[in-house]
């Protein structure tokens, strides 16, 4: 007879409910794998349980309440009672990271947060297991499923921001309060966490660079199709020469990246390093049972002497000022030589053109360009001198675009 | 300092250079995370080094030689001597994996797989962790780049399977020996490994019902365009109500399947159980360093602890009889009433028509078809009824439809 291990629950919403049935239906086959069979010892809710009570009848703790307070003094006092803990909950550990996992390896327990990151996408244990030993390069990622089925619809339907995001929130996609998604704080949070996984150093929430999709607008999204170009809302984590950069934004990427047929609601991230070329794992993005899956993998990992996160390495420095290559729109008088002042303005910035298109409108035309990689510093110079033109209508808009071609 | 760990390495060819090569550039990673800097004891080849001096010298053995003899004997030996024992070895392992598994369990050691089945990508490590505890009801997988990259260029091209294989092998993506990869024999060894870990019961290579691509013509590729279908080598992992299907067929997908897009020499794999939907992992499937990183990934999961593969459950009977959607291709005359015959017949074994696309020739016709699904014995009993029928000139083709449509 297996001996039982006790799982005290800390939320129960979507996720917290879908694991207490996951955990029931799930019961036998990880005591078959691990010897030990799971049993719920308690569940705290706002209404109901007490932390204490449930925390000493307690071996492993599942924290699904997310945010900081009380999640973080939870997290410490289960640590510190030597109960393994899994967690979901990408705030605390994109902000309190470090102190929870030395915490936990302090006292030897697990600190699992798969569902933290991606969904189902076992990200987490790929970067911390698989890849352990490789030199990582590089991560794009679709690690926002809201923002992703926002522009999903726009290029779909061809809709504006505003009607995509009330469709996203009646099919439950979004929330009533989309802040945190559209702003790309979430998507911040995650890339923050995959960061410090990838290369093995601190990465806090505030050095992620960090913009949201909330000025995306249909135009945007139509002409960049001419190019063969398709926006996603992007989080980048990159070794440059000169320190690491961390950054989410809207980008438009090339047809044959990998990420570019990733649609509505998923998930997917894309890692490279010389020695692997690439790998792309993909998968939905969020959804009660889907995250409740990932909290069991933990759980099995916690059972069967997973290791907490080594200690991270010195910090490396956050780079700003990152090339990229961009995809620009600027509303023109339609008249001869106002292409070639934009084009000599960006020329003495350094930015080389890639392709070029004019669209006439009688009088006012529309130019879409997408140039060669530069530093963005140098493109918001050119960007402001090109505004002072006389022609030009209104403040240019710039969008990175991701540069690599891929097979 | 750190402690050395040393080891033996077996084979020296394309993936044993670049594991020793990424094994000195990786070395102080592997200490720094996990106390042991890891060290090479000897190599052995055709020419040179003897088994039983590096395997005394040795703590852990990376088997690099490929098929049965000698490598099972020097597993075998490895393990009796206590050795952890990392293998890209799929041929052994689909034939002698559950004698090997239940060795290494007894001395409590490692044998570590991920670099036998799909090359760089960790589907080995996140079915057997990740995804331990969930109920997994289907694999697809493109687990053969030989295979994929031809069909890829007879997709692109139009030219037939003789050039595109000559282009393979010119561009090195084929043996001058291609039988095992285009005969399917390669993609079901990996496959049987696939199953057995899914769904944790033991399976055989010979478990695995199998058909290549040499049979495929470019005909065949270019009508089922018209139904927005691309041709795939896909082997299947399935559980079906009494039992489990394992194989590997051509076969086409629909544009939406996560699949469907994947080109060229590369893998994917496709993991589905109802508590995650579904994962799809992709990346290169062969190449020396790609395969040498999942070797050098099992090489860090040695040291770190991790256990070997739990024993099986008991098994489960093979289904040989499985239903699926098929694409049907027949070349009959070119006058009223052919296609009402056929219809008839398909009818009568139970085969609903999904789409039908007729051809004229001049007085010959080409008849398209997709079924519904339906049983393989079934629609066999119908296509020799068809070409029994005076107005069909050829015997009828027919290539499985997976069937699911994605998002």
């Amino acid at each position: 007879m297996a001996q039982d291990v006790r799982i005290g629950l800390l939320g129960h919403g979507t996720v917290g409910a879908a694991f207490e049935r996951l955990l029931a239906e799930r019961a036998d086959a990880v005591a078959q794998l691990t010897g030990r069979r799971p049993e719920l010892a308690g569940v705290l809710t706002r209404s109901r349980g007490d932390f204490d009570e449930i925390l000493e009848r307690s071996q492993l703790i599942v924290e699904l309440i997310g945010g900081i307070d009380p999640a973080r003094e939870y997290v410490k006092r289960a640590i510190a009672a030597g109960c393994h803990v899994v967690t979901a909950n990408k705030q605390l550990l994109s902000r309190h990271g470090e102190e929870l996992w030395s915490l936990a390896r302090e006292r030897g327990v697990l600190l699992g947060f798969e569902a933290a990151v991606a969904g189902v996408i076992p990200v987490v244990r790929v970067l911390r297991e698989s890849l352990a030993a490789a030199h990582i390069e590089r991560i794009h990622g679709i690690v926002n499923g809201t923002t992703n089925f926002i522009l999903t619809e726009m290029t779909r339907t061809g809709c504006d921001y505003g009607e995509a995001l009330a469709q996203a929130q009646r099919l439950g996609f979004a929330e009533a309060d989309p802040t945190d998604d559209v702003g790309g704080a979430d998507a911040a949070a995650k890339m923050a966490i995959l960061a410090r996984l990838a290369f093995g150093v601190p990465v806090h929430i505030d050095d992620v660079r960090c913009e949201g999709i909330t000025q995306i607008t249909s135009d945007d999204i139509a002409y960049a199709r001419e190019f063969g170009l398709s926006l996603k809302l992007i989080g980048t984590a990159e070794r440059l020469t000169d320190g690491i950069s961390v950054r989410v934004h809207p980008a438009f990427l090339y047809g044959g990246h990998p990420l570019a047929s990733v649609g509505g609601a998923f998930n997917a991230v894309t890692v490279e390093s010389s020695a692997i070329t690439e790998i792309t794992m993909s998968g939905p993005g969020a959804g009660g049972s889907q995250t409740a899956s990932a909290v069991l993998g933990d759980v099995v990992a916690a059972l069967g002497g997973a290791r907490t996160l080594a200690p991270p390495l010195a910090p490396l420095p956050i780079v700003e000022d990152v090339a990229s290559a961009f995809y620009l729109h600027m509303e023109v008088d339609d008249r001869p030589g106002v292409l070639a002042q934009v084009a000599k303005l960006l020329g003495d910035a350094g930015a080389s053109i890639k392709s070029v298109v004019q669209q006439g409108l009688g009088g006012r035309a529309q130019l879409m360009m997408v140039t060669h990689p530069l530093a963005r510093s140098r493109l918001q110079q050119a960007l402001a001198a090109i505004e002072r033109l006389e022609h030009v209508r209104a403040a240019p808009r710039a969008i990175s675009v991701i540069n690599e071609e891929f097979v």
